[in-house]
């Protein structure tokens, strides 16, 4: 009992710390992110850093890289899943507009890590890549389902229209940021949504 | 003379010195870039550095992001001023490839400042809006050129065309960086530029 008492205050101190390196991350990147600045934000001991963090700094932010990349599809339930209908892919476009602008956020975790790491950690950027894909794929599967019902057109490269709208997420983010306004991100991701439409069958 | 001279041997030290710290912000980032950082790789002492810099590390981000953003639009020169033709465009386009990914930077420094900037520096991250906005400009001033001419349709908003672009290729960089390939960029600026195809007169 007592031993498991302890896990699960361990798992709760973990899971503070990665949240807590992930705000630093968001406000002042990784490269001015440091176990030192990790530790007096969550008042930690050095020992207690690397009791949960063996792999010290490395492992921290892939840890935070994993728990935004959860987070970012979590947030996007259950719409990521349902997207079978032209409503359904209107709901998820509404969720994310709110998500990223409505809510403040402005910058998308991901991305900006994506950004950050490709320069400096090549396993967390693979790490980053694997998560981009896994999202790309979930957007593709939405396509197929349209394919299926026979709303758009069956020979619609269902990939690459995927990575298209992922891009104009991420593009029309960097744009909105400095605008603090929304418009940047919408133009982008309509004109994303713009080939499925293209495709749609008059049925 | 003597004073020409020093003063011309100033200013290169001084791009020397914003030229090294746009080199460590792309590799660790503006929160991993300090004056101690620069200082060692240029090596240059504390005062040296304030007699270019009163302003310390601020201004000289700032002159880094002015630096980026004059390089950036050179680049595109004289691509960028020549957008009245299809052929302009796909010129543009092919050398917007190459300088991102043929040459292997597979960042846009600006963007990559942008995202950086917006959450931590406010005066920075209205600057590089601004470089941002002059890009957008000019790819604008193209959209219009294409009208004036006929080649497109007046009615179409050239402004929006313009940011789906910039955006598309803000994004796409982000998908290609981690895939270290060209085909999300590429897929991306495809379907930027298709709405220009779009609004394409038959004359």
């Amino acid at each position: 009992m007592e031993t498991a008492k302890i896990t699960e205050r361990g798992r709760l101190t973990r899971q503070r710390i990665i949240e807590a390196t992930g705000e630093q991350i968001l406000a002042s990147g990784i490269g001015g992110t440091t176990l030192d600045t990790v530790r007096a934000a969550t008042l930690t001991s050095k020992s207690q850093l690397f009791h949960y963090f063996p792999g010290g700094k490395a492992e921290l932010v892939r840890e935070v890289a994993d728990w935004e990349g959860r987070q970012l599809l979590e947030a996007q339930e259950p719409e990521i899943h349902d997207l079978g209908s032209w409503e359904s892919w209107e709901r998820w476009r509404a969720m994310l507009v709110d998500y990223y602008i409505g809510r403040g956020r402005w910058a998308c975790p991901i991305g900006s890590l994506a950004t950050q790491a490709s320069m400096t950690d090549p396993d967390l950027a693979s790490s980053i890549a694997e998560g981009m894909r896994a999202w790309r794929g979930l957007l593709a599967d939405g396509v197929r389902r349209m394919q299926r019902t026979g709303t758009v057109d069956g020979s619609a490269d269902s990939e690459r229209i995927a990575t298209v709208i992922l891009a104009a997420i991420q593009g029309g983010l960097v744009l909105s940021q400095p605008e603090r306004s929304a418009w940047p991100l919408e133009a982008a991701l309509d004109s994303a949504l713009a080939p499925l439409h293209g495709v749609a069958t008059t049925a």
